[in-house]
């Protein structure tokens, strides 16, 4: 998952449920939006799963607004919010948080 | 998953990966887990998901510090976090984030 750096700094919090249907043209955009999306200057990492019942979350985190509006305007990302609204989501939230503490644990005989 | 007020409140992402093995134990704290933060005052929302390969995303919501210092130091909540460093997770992060922008589509025919 995502190792980032000490905070603060920002969160994408996309929350979402797969509508059924379209899914070799959802997981073709839905990779490539995560290739992109470490191309973006201020881009810090991403973690992104989904559950049997199309569930999903991802989490993206930036250094600033900047980095986000900067994504967020992307032409292809644009392209893609698009069929997302009317191809592929029954619904989503998404939130924009400022991460203020953080700490990990990994277990010892991992 | 959650329906949360308007912003600003904050939101606890915990990520994880399970270690293999203990699932019953795991997955009885789990739900009991979910049951009990609803009973703390000022938790807004939970939204957890784990995908097939045993990664989980959990995000829960609250209304302030002190609905959190409140849930993180509850008895039977320090019970679980000693069992889940001890047997259930390979690894986690946990972060806490204040989300101050949330915005939402349904599809108009979900």
């Amino acid at each position: 998952m995502a190792t980032t750096p000490p905070p603060p700094y920002l969160a994408v919090l996309f929350t979402n449920r797969r509508a059924p249907g379209n899914d070799q043209a959802y997981d073709t955009t839905a990779a490539r939006m995560l290739e992109l999306a470490q191309t973006i200057d201020g881009f810090l990492g991403i973690e992104s799963i989904r559950s049997a019942d199309q569930t999903g979350i991802t989490i993206s985190y930036w250094r600033d607004h900047e980095s986000i509006e900067t994504w967020r305007a992307h032409p292809e990302h644009l392209d893609a919010q698009v069929a997302g609204r009317s191809d592929w989501y029954a619904w989503y939230e998404l939130r924009i948080a400022e991460v203020t503490r953080a700490a990990s644990y990994t277990a010892s005989d991992a």
